[in-house]
């Protein structure tokens, strides 16, 4: 069960959302609440948009609350469009390439969740991937499978469609798998332009999902950065958030797709 | 807050205390019960001694909980006398000089405390280590300062005096510093042969610790290492435990020391 | 380009092969003489068996040459069989589970080389591992994979044949992948019995490959780990070290296997 | 023996000098050709000055040449003023604040050589620092010792003469110690508007040092970061390269100081 916050809109120093807050990532990094495990120490990760098409990284396998690279990154970098991201393994190692968030060119993406029981159908998942992405995975997680997934679905011509697509195709194979586990997908996908949020679980509860709004900026987070929860709306289950540039921010629930079972 | 535990008895896998129990102290690094944080993911340290008369010493900064090696080593490794720790940091950074058990020749130590504000006496701290000592100092810890003072205050000749008058002068400094933080100091040290652990505090509680004896063998801990409450005795503040080669395990208060101001 | 270290014989503190000689490993990971580059300090790995059936483990992402950790267990912990290993990176990240050796139950295995153009059959590689041992990939690494494939190619019958059909079957795989780069396999192999070394190389030349007898003890080497060139005796590429248990080290060339190109 | 880059001039990203030249700085980690040791592994560090009075920094403990983050931040970060160090140890650990450069308020420093004998008089050198700055000292090596001896011989008020103050007492302490190490100091100072570089030494031969000017922008280096050489002017031993803001930059023999022995 991992914790994260993407931004996008004004730009603005990253500690604003990462470091700062009373509840920030970094605190939520040692004591999270709305999840299982409170304790999210397996790695973190910062990716931000700039002045290159493609993102800035830094990810590390140190709990966030002790690195001091990345307090003095949120301070000095500044950005429209950024994610951050601290991690709670759920069985693949602490390894850099298996920290969030996972870049390929000029898309970005997060995730907090699990893909039913990933020992019974990784290989089946990572079967998604076409060849011109799968060079480009450097870890073992179902996260970093799932969005290289999204990309061979087509997220360059329809982010949503390509997600929706996956998902479906990632019901089929954990309800195929025998496995009690759930698929749980609250993930953020980003072209370094617009910004999307899901929040989708299939046999289980969905991991939880919030934003804000304040003016032309949104922050959609997997739990509340502060004590105004009255500003920070939930996000239903089935739902995802859309940050388009120019265009005012939608909270929509998922497109109609084949075979695609709501929670 | 860190949790440790120190062993001496009959040569056995450390996995026997470290990994396996219910409330191991890996189980402690995630949620600890007896201390104010429950985290202790700043780094952790095995010490152990063998066939060398100096102890063999595996530390690293990642919490461990994720940290396959040492769930290696500890399965692979036999000792009748060894140390393990996991650390939440009070201030210094987190780098393996900074994590316990400290070793010199054949002598080893670890702590869980602080030595009030550590950041006005350092310098005076320091100034108690002899130069002979000082060389080997690799961090900036209070812990490994407070024990290079102890070797430089006579450990080889007598542990027991050596420690007390540290504590003596720690006291001293601490309270002529001006600071409102406690010094709390619940310790092992070990020559190798014999094992002392310690618990003391002046200005505030003394951080706990418990014992258990099986035959030939004892265990000190931080916090039980299961649900077996009845088998841990207490070691009440301002005492310390022997463990003595040949001899039977004793509790006794501190010895008179002037001026030692017991809690 | 890594260079590494195979022992069986008379239980020995590693130290002795790994870290003391004139030109130990660890000299090696900070100037190797037999390889393109000097440098092998993209991680490092031991592994070693002792009283339990599987090996210990212990592999890190920083240099060998300043791994305080590696000193103190090379000087402490005491085996009859065991593997050492610097490496050089090829392509893929540096982190622990990229690193030599890798275990999966009671085997062992690590390698220098290649297998050609990792990316262009990375997939392919990959497939020709059974589920069963699938699971167990815990990086990204070509050689992590053929060791997979080794054990699926029936490692627990016959470790020679299974690595002559995965040698096979790799030959193949590169050879048609159209690609200019060589398979390189020179590696060592044991199921905690037996130790086996390999040198192989199909479209390059074969990496190095020393050993050295005294008394009952084998040592396998990458390139001599002291001045004595006379005692080290080269193994010709498409040669075979085994040191089996209760038998003379044999050297001898590949048992012969349909298709296998020998170099 | 370290490397080392230091930029002042017109905004641009750390890459350009970096990471990006034939003969970078992360391309002499691997393999620096005007050193001792080739190898400069032990860890490395960027700062730089953007928006805030105090610069950005990013340190760590793996080998430059295989990290990611410094990739992706070296393409990402812009600065008109930054400095980049690739370590090679001398004696003190490899870990994060041992590494270069060091920050205190808006003041940075960084440093190739070595201070005589370090064991023989660490306590002397660290007695040089007064209270106020002994705070923050982080780790345990003599660059760090004496950057905030630098400070508080007064740098806020005169840099150089600071500097010039703290290498008299520097060689004082390096000769009446009894060793035959030299005093060598190559380095880097900067309170975000101003630069200086210094090349010194006491007892043998100077570290290299070079600087080039394009313009309004100027490098100082430890050695040329590409094949352009007669473009790179070396710096000679007791000389100071200063590039103050609006002024032109000069170099020039160090200020008669009493006592200063010129090499």
């Amino acid at each position: 069960m991992c914790r994260w916050v993407a931004y996008r809109g004004e730009t603005t120093p990253l500690e604003r959302y990462v470091t700062e807050p009373a509840h920030s990532l970094v605190a939520q990094s040692l004591s999270a609440k709305e999840s299982v495990g409170a304790t999210n120490g397996d790695g973190f990760g910062l990716g931000w948009y700039g002045e290159r098409a493609e993102p800035g990284l830094y990810r590390d396998v140190r709990p966030a609350w002790s690195d001091e690279n990345l307090k003095h990154l949120c301070r000095h970098i500044r950005s429209p469009l950024f994610f951050a991201h601290v991690r709670a393994a759920t069985g693949t190692p602490t390894t850099r390439p298996n920290c969030h968030p996972f870049v390929h060119d000029n898309w970005m993406f997060m995730h907090n969740g699990q893909v039913g029981d990933w020992s019974l159908i990784r290989r089946r998942v990572e079967a998604l991937i076409p060849d011109a992405f799968y060079k480009s995975r450097g870890g073992t997680t179902d996260s970093e499978a799932v969005f290289l997934a999204i990309l061979g679905a087509g997220a360059n011509t329809d982010p949503v469609a390509a997600t929706m697509r996956t998902l479906v195709a990632l019901t089929e194979l954990v309800s195929v798998s025998g496995t009690t586990e759930p698929l749980r997908f609250t993930a953020a996908l980003s072209d370094g332009r617009d910004l999307y949020a899901f929040r989708f679980a299939h046999g289980g509860s969905a991991n939880t999902l919030y934003y804000r709004e304040t003016g032309p900026n949104v922050v959609v987070v997997s739990e509340p950065l502060d004590m105004e929860r009255e500003f920070w709306k939930p996000v239903p289950p089935g739902h995802l958030i859309a940050a388009r540039a120019g265009k005012p921010v939608t909270l929509a629930p998922f497109p109609e797709v084949p075979r695609l079972a709501a929670e």
